[in-house]
């Protein structure tokens, strides 16, 4: 039996918060010639294999995770998805 | 009509490669009383609003855009997804 389960942390920034590392990368990529670039957000996207448990205490748990060390909920939004 | 078009880059460290942030993010929420943490994978999620084009090209320019800037690609492997 599958003795892990994988729990995968999107961390974006706010909307309504300034993102300098995306608006580099935007110039950036605008330098290089590729046309047509709105807007670039970056986040962070993080894979946690925890010991098999129940769905929903993985969920809890990770909420807790990133309510106290994975996410700046100051100015970031997260989401969690169970699974690949 | 909707004149932009989102892009999603999502680029993640090659699994045969060591990963010290997400090792250390694991020895952190151990710390911080965490149980049953195996691994730790960290990688990013960029989000581009091109101009209104086809899916296909869209595709195709981010792959360049990958190659050219956004994915190290000897050591991360980056995949790419149309809209939200």
């Amino acid at each position: 039996m599958d003795s892990i389960m994988r729990v995968t942390v999107y961390i974006k920034i706010k909307p309504e918060v300034l993102d300098p590392q995306g608006t580099a990368i935007a110039r950036a990529l605008s330098d290089l010639g590729f046309a047509g670039i709105n807007k670039v957000r970056q986040g962070k996207i993080i894979e946690i294999d925890l010991d098999k448990t129940n769905a929903i205490k993985a969920v809890s748990d990770t909420e807790s995770m990133c309510e106290r060390l994975l996410a700046n909920t100051i100015i970031e939004d997260y989401s969690i998805s169970i699974g690949e």
